[in-house]
């Protein structure tokens, strides 16, 4: 796997950050979240004057063999059906993207489809869908390794254009399966506590999913590592985030990371460079079961609870106004030292 | 006091609105407090097309007698200090109305200065400050209709100005006391959970707020009514913003409700004319003691938890993005039926 040269954001400048903000004109700490969200952004960009410039939400896409089980409700033509739906309008995330003012990039990173050009949708097609990891692994760990490699790549490209702040999505019918295994290997969560409903799984749904899920676990025959258990249990849309979020980390850019899914694969960043954090921000903590185990395992603060389980990044881009009124609020306020206004705290 | 006309938002609609909601493309409530939002802002408006038009942000400041007993850190200078700064620009709440598009309109309902003209301040003032209600009366009847009035009227405004959706802040150096004190009257809840620490009382300043306002209500010798104890315990920037809301809710707008203190003015506000809750949404659950308790008692689900605690209408502000996230869903949305994707829940 490609290595990345990433470090923690040198912390010099947080006594900087934390004084200036003590000292705008309200009483001290009472813009909460802004506060704490300013501080960090400070620190991703190393500045007192952070900005938010050009954001972009890359949407990752592929299919998952472990849906021959019946493990949710969405079928798989749904996956190509609503990756060609984004790149017309009209879905979920393309308004999100609009209020907001992101770009969105569609990334064919395995779908079941032959999908036809012209489409604006990035050809990074691994392999038509994942193979169903109730039997053998999902992904070969050079398939792993290429989906790092151009996850990297699309935010290249997206930095070049001048981005630095990102967030991710993904569309996959059945990919909250997935998910499951990796907050399962990563956080040693039980299995049990790892699974929701996804799109709309009934009780019933809910317990073949963790029988089916189970069941691969106990199937498992690879070399134990936590890499070959990511491989195995993976989906390339997953895959291709981790190597997104890794390289936005490189960066230097800050990184929104949007609900249950794309929190499993920040959690898998972490493992493999856990100063991927001091980048990150989470945008919302869903309602999907786990979600806020995960967070928890990960000691990160959300910002919006919303009740979403869309996916797509649309918690992410939900949040964006409020990371913009932390740079606001660090930018355009006054000082108490620039105007007759009595400290009052 | 004078009379409204507030009738609950015909129901009919609902089922139209949920409908429309349920056959967007995504799996159904995926969109969690975006669609029940929309839901309300349909019903409000009567419409499956709803729209957010020219938001503005009406901010009343006034003095408070109580400050004389050493209830908040923050002096009675602030309170005008901060009104001319928010006239000038670079407050919490200018950077806030800019980035969402809010006109912010401020009005002197009773700040304890003379208050030079040409500022763009509405003078609106019933008195330099209420009385100091450990010992009397903190207003008169007749001064509670006046600014009922009053805050109708600065609605009136902003609605001719074509304003559908209003948030109310106010300022004004001791304001948690009165609004304690309402908390208190209207849910019935002991007033040591109705207090906190304002701008930054630390635990022993908490205390001796509990101990002068526990006094106060022993005090009081009026004749018991809700109406009588909302006066004597009041401020006049809180009885201004009930005006308003009582207003907007019988022109159909759209409120949003800030933190704490405004939350105590809409359940004064319910008191009078329970329907105005069909007209409001609340923006934020802060971190004053007493809010969590106070918005359960009105069955209020806030949209935003950012543990903020300005006041000024920061926090209704910070949520209108997610509203118009709301209505940009209901509207932008493909349906199933209009594109060629398979229904997936």
């Amino acid at each position: 796997m490609r290595k990345f040269a990433i470090s923690r954001p040198n912390q010099d400048i947080r006594i900087k950050l934390e004084d200036k903000i003590d000292n705008l004109t309200k009483p001290k700490g009472s813009l909460g979240k802004l506060e704490t969200l300013a501080v960090k952004i400070g620190l991703v960009q190393q500045t007192l004057t952070p900005e938010l410039r050009n954001p972009h939400n890359v949407l990752f896409a592929a299919d998952h063999g472990i849906i021959e089980e019946g493990v949710t409700v969405s079928p798989k033509e749904v996956t190509w059906q609503q990756l060609s739906h984004f790149s017309h309008g009209g879905a979920g995330i393309n308004f999100l993207c609009d209020q907001h003012g992101f770009k969105l990039i569609l990334v064919d990173a395995g779908v079941d489809y032959d999908i036809p050009e012209g489409r604006g949708i990035i050809d990074m097609k691994v392999r038509k869908s994942t193979r169903n990891f109730l039997h053998e692994p999902a992904m070969t760990s050079d398939e792993f390794d290429l989906c790092i490699e151009r996850g990297a790549q699309v935010v290249d490209s997206i930095h070049d254009n001048g981005c630095n702040v990102v967030s991710f999505g993904e569309m996959g019918s059945g990919n909250t399966s997935p998910s499951s295994m990796w907050m399962h290997i990563l956080t040693g969560i039980p299995l049990t506590d790892c699974i929701g409903a996804g799109a709309g799984l009934d009780n019933s749904g809910i317990n073949h999913k963790l029988n089916v899920l189970t069941k691969a676990y106990e199937n498992y025959s690879g070399d134990g590592s936590v890499k070959n258990l990511l491989e195995w249990f993976g989906g390339y849309e997953l895959a291709m985030a981790v190597g997104g979020m890794l390289r936005a980390a490189e960066l230097g850019m800050l990184i929104i990371v949007d609900g249950f899914i794309m929190t499993s694969c920040v959690a898998a960043a972490a493992h493999f460079y856990p100063a991927v954090l001091d980048y990150a921000v989470f945008g919302h903590q869903g309602d999907e079961s786990g979600h806020k185990l995960m967070l928890q395992a990960l000691g990160a603060d959300p910002i919006l609870h919303l009740g979403l389980r869309l996916g797509e990044g649309s918690g992410a881009v939900c949040a964006y106004p409020i990371l913009q009124s932390a740079v606001n609020m660090i930018n355009r306020m006054d000082s108490f030292a620039d105007v007759a206004v009595t400290k009052y705290f």
